[in-house]
């Protein structure tokens, strides 16, 4: 298995997880877990894909499909036990954004697309999933999220995927998952953030 | 006409009446009301092509458009009939729903795709029309009602797809169709539901 | 450069802007900014090409990404000198409506597609990206505002287009910007609207 299947993998059980989750707030039946497990983990990874004009993943290999469900019934039977279930969501989202960026920005590269399509499709596909995620699920988008990282980590996460090469660093795959997370990690736990808009005149 | 296209009409003049009632709630004009039945009425079968590869079946054959139009001024001069519109929504939608699972798994089918696809492409179908709908017009979307089953009758209407060949069973479409929406009134009207997840910690 | 490229470029430029004042008033940071202003400036014409199976706009040409980042660029150290961030949200969006309805429109009469996919597409092109950065920002979608034009103008003007050549009006897709712009322009300022719907038993 090529580090990119891996990295895919991993990606749709860790947003899968996240999906799950947001099911068990909204307190729904195991189905419903695997439906928000199955849009969370398979919706950045489809929308890269019908961007590039490739069939989708799991159409090729329902083995994803399987992933997601497995997530959902681990969640269903599981989710009791986390302190919280916020706080775990915001951690896993984190963890899952880095291997998707890492999983979106890759294939494209092999694809030779040129780099902005690289950043691009790294952004697409770490975001897009936790924001179907979130708008089916009526909860705030983690993009809007004030003060806080998430855009900018998949940003730099993929450029750091397209610079790796050319400063002799190896497995660029894993250097852009784990800045990536180390980005959003820093975000959550030390406030790393960048200047923010302030309006000066009353806000309308 | 194949039972395939029969359905694939059916659903978009179900779900497009209800795109158009929920218009009606918004007290929007004629052209808002054809833009949400057309949304919904489409958006579901639109998925599924753009998943499978497929031309939107709406651009092969605008006569689909037509539909969603017609829909909409029906209930645009009629909404008022209606004692309760909100359980008009319910009720259109679940027969849309038995419809869409049909024509969505049984498209699948005929393509010969891997059964599990032939699952997702029922639920996706049958689901995502509604879905749109709910989250365009800012309303709760259906598949997050809790204690409510929407998901799994799609999924169980797409497994009797699957299984009435082996049984013989004649007309497995119809089949689908009839279990899909039977499971979805059953929910409704005698509160058929499956164990939902109940947090046993305060909720966070 | 061929009128529909200009009209293309104008509205990724027009929304864009719109979706980078959506994010000054969100309070994000410069890449959420870029991130909102790329998602409404390419969302509409993103939407096109998926559904006539074309390779998106942007990833054949990254320029598109450029203008998007630079309205991001623009709005986040400018937006400060609006005295209403709203007002202006709501005319350049009306703005960007027109050239975006000639520019999806036009395409599709180019591709030689039939009278009322050309008008699909200019709403689809006209609408799809304001809808996609009101739902993800959790504001109220323009198309569900009571009593003004939105859809209908994006409508008009793609029949305008098709109508134009046919009374031997020059330069069709000229014609379908200024009246989509003019009838959204009248409905703001002089309150035009088409009759909506008015329910007669109290509301359920």
């Amino acid at each position: 298995m090529t580090i990119i299947a891996m990295l895919d993998y991993a990606s749709v059980l860790v947003f899968a997880l996240t999906g799950a989750l947001v099911a068990s707030r909204a307190q729904l039946d195991l189905v419903g877990f695997a439906f928000f497990a199955c849009l969370t983990g398979l919706g950045g990874g489809t929308l890269r894909d019908l961007l590039l004009d490739r069939t989708p993943i799991w159409i090729d290999n329902p083995a994803f499909l399987m992933v997601g469900c497995g997530a959902a019934a681990l969640v269903f039977f599981t989710a009791h036990l986390f302190e919280s279930r916020y706080r775990a969501i915001l951690w896993l989202d984190a963890g899952a954004l880095g291997v998707a960026v890492a999983a979106g920005a890759g294939l494209a590269e092999n694809l030779s697309q040129p780099p902005i399509i690289v950043l691009v499709m790294g952004i697409a596909t770490g975001c897009a999933g936790g924001l179907m995620r979130d708008v089916v699920a009526n909860e705030v988008p983690m993009v809007l999220k004030q003060g806080e990282l998430y855009v900018t980590c998949a940003l730099i996460g993929s450029a750091a995927l397209l610079l790796s090469p050319q400063i002799g660093v190896p497995m660029a795959s894993l250097a852009c998952a784990g800045i990536t997370f180390a980005l959003r990690a820093g975000s959550l736990v030390f406030g790393w953030a960048l200047p923010t808009y302030k309006p000066r005149p009353p806000r309308k």
